[in-house]
């Protein structure tokens, strides 16, 4: 095995954590990595802090950069490479040197896929024009943040409301712009329930934000220089000096899918659960791959950081000769607007409606910390459970000041197939300044029990 | 059922759970509740925060007063009442009534011992001086604010460096007041590791505190009036105008004993999970009762509002004709010095030692954010796994910026007899604002994976 060459397709988080758990287990074996972006191994996530002034520069991101890999970890790390064929039978990769404009063939011996994702772009007019952007590389990112400095803009519309939305809508405040957020569905943050979002819009209509919801974007109007200026929907038209679209992202499978390589119903890359694609010898992480759901116990299209670095070393433990399975995604992602802290993981009501499960909810209003003591911050715990059995199958969490990251004992004890009972009597840490004598998520669990 | 008559013997948090659960049950059951102090229902663990001047009113600790529970939820709370007998044969207490002076029976068909804990007294001289304080029921922290305010003091010692030494340090400092803390341990929190004790020690002396380890108290000196004036230990004598002695809490448990109902080694009251005691008809909840601890599996004396809640609830519950279990404590628990948060869960390196378990550990210096995010603060986390089965046994985190409750993590993994593989593997909440993308308890977690 150590004689294998390894090629990876993809230098960020979960392609680069496999190179890194296979160079580590076996320290002479030949790894070539093919990145057709000019940057390794960064945090996408911070990109709307970047943008906002938060973080003071780009290279902040950068987790470790390509001469660091081949320099100290001895992989072959080659940027600005794009692989355009994955030639199965002859376990080889077409790829084309972006700067240099040539092709080449690189044989393999085991393959790991680790292309990504995109946004999705909405087919409407203008969509490609100047001062349009989604957000998903590292230069995406850098590219928004130059045009910001280039053309200081009034106005911005985003156009979405989910994570990124409501990221870069606090970052171009931040910047003192007067901003606009526009969705076509009746509430923001749609992986989480009606109930919970209530108070995000509020927060952010508080904050300033034009927020505009059952709004479809239209088109995008531009200016003499072929520049957007305003954005049209369904009800209205909004200036805009800079467009933001946040419309959600796909998975950058198409490579995969044109070898043979099968696809999953999300359109992500179908794998088992040791990141083995339905190719011998071929293995795929992080965006462009599939999960499996630990609570609706079927695949599931999750593209976060926190999953494709887990993805990645499970995927480079099993190309050293190791043996381990990744247990699966319960969907768990946090954000904020502000001091507004907001989480979810599990089912929400909405998705074991979908399920068809037989499901019981409550929502209920607490406190951060004990009611007397200073920063008591309102919180807003919504708990879902199987009807019969009391199990525990998602939880959300809306409140500032230390609610958010308090979806990790939910997380935890969905994984572990708990009870709303059994949360209720868990040992959680309580002292006046940290939460009320019974937490939240304990007050929530108790009008389930 | 609803027409046995209950008493309780203890009037704050795991007696009037109890009385309150029994109540919501059974609307028309007579209820007697005997309270030696003033006070029902308060929040102990706000005192030192009541000290510092950061809650601005003892009022604010009060959860209910007795007039509220006799009015609104019939129980007839009586206050200055001290229960000084129990008669098992009989079913009947013979009480006190303190302001009276006057003595009486009162039958019960159930009964539920809640009467609490006090403070260790050490033997030393002037120990019950005017000026020198304990901290336990609402009343003597009101003792000690009004102490504070009649004799503003510049220079105090406090005894002992567990929970309550480490908040009067905070909260005496935040007083302007010159603080000095002796502990004849070599290090404060024993309750923790000494490689995770360090930073706090050096927390305390950065803000001013001068700490003094491996020191034991030998008396307090008095002046002219017969109040405190200076502590001497074994190796100084410190000047002190007032007096704070933290050096732990023992069940009161001697009313019970008396009666001839059997106490665990603990000193505490056995009781079995549903906090039935030896005695029929008999129970025992909060700071006097005994826990099954999960993890050592065996009875464990914890004194905590959150147990004593639980306990409370758990009583009620099978006193009014339920089924309810206590599955059992970690202990669970959590303080600050100011910014620095610390916390601990499970056996400690130390316990897991004593008890002669194969363990393995490890400590994680690690950041409560993405390293590049405004505010990421160092956080230290360390683990305690059972050598062949990796599985989770405890857990001690010491950081600021939203470290400590991350304990609750460990809390549930541990309750849920996870490894720390699986910890590894749970889909914890991301974001650069919130945490890097491995959590610090995955980190440490992998690292003995």
């Amino acid at each position: 095995m150590q004689n294998r060459k390894l090629v990876v397709i993809g230098g960020d988080a979960a392609g680069m954590s496999a190179a890194s758990k296979v160079r580590r287990e076996h320290p002479g074996r030949e790894i070539v990595v093919f990145e057709r972006g000019p940057h390794t191994s960064y945090a996408a996530c911070g990109m709307p802090y970047l943008i906002a002034g938060m973080v003071d520069s780009p290279d902040r991101l950068i987790a470790r950069r390509p001469e660091v890999f081949r320099e100290k970890q001895q992989i072959d790390v080659r940027i600005r490479h794009e692989v355009v064929e994955i030639d199965l039978a002859g376990k080889r990769l077409r790829v084309t040197d972006l700067d240099r404009g040539e092709g080449f063939w690189e044989a393999w011996d085991d393959l790991l896929i680790a292309t990504g994702a995109s946004p999705v772009v909405p087919d409407v007019p203008n969509v490609q024009s100047d001062g349009v952007f989604s957000l998903s590389t590292l230069q995406s990112g850098i590219e928004v943040l130059e045009d910001i400095e280039q053309h200081p803009p009034r106005t911005a519309v985003i156009a979405g409301g989910g994570y990124i939305g409501i990221e870069m809508a606090e970052a171009l405040l931040e910047r003192g712009i007067d901003v606009s957020l526009i969705d076509m569905a009746p509430q923001v943050m749609t992986t989480m329930d009606p109930d919970m979002t209530e108070g995000i819009v509020e927060a952010m209509r508080d904050a300033g934000v034009h927020v505009f919801l059952n709004e479809k974007l239209e088109r995008i109007d531009t200016d003499g220089d072929g520049r957007a200026s305003s954005v049209s929907t369904d009800k209205r038209r909004l200036d805009a000096d800079i467009v933001i679209v946040g419309l959600g992202i796909r998975p950058n499978s198409d490579l995969a899918r044109d070898a043979g390589i099968e696809l999953g119903e999300s359109g992500a890359i179908r794998v088992n659960l040791r990141m083995q694609t339905s190719a011998p010898g071929v293995w795929a992480a992080g965006d462009c791959a599939e999960s499996f759901h630990r609570v609706k116990e079927q695949p599931a299209f999750v593209a976060l950081g926190t999953i494709a670095n887990r993805h990645g070393l499970v995927a480079g433990t099993n190309l050293s000769g190791g043996d381990q399975e990744f247990p699966g995604v319960l969907g768990t992602a946090i954000t904020r607007f502000r001091e507004l802290e907001i989480a979810r993981t599990g089912l929400s009501e909405k998705e074991a409606g979908d399920l068809g499960i037989a499901y019981r909810t409550k929502t209920i209003d607490a406190r951060t910390r004990a009611h007397y003591f200073p920063g008591a911050a309102k919180v807003r715990v919504k708990l879902v459970v199987e009807d019969n059995t009391g199990r525990l199958l998602g939880g959300q969490i809306v409140g500032a000041n230390g609610a958010g990251k308090r979806i990790d004992t939910l997380a935890g004890a969905i994984s572990a197939r708990m009870t709303a009972e059994q949360l209720v009597y868990l040992d959680l840490a309580y002292a006046p300044p940290f939460s009320p004598v019974w937490d939240p998520v304990q007050t929530a669990a108790r009008t389930l029990a």
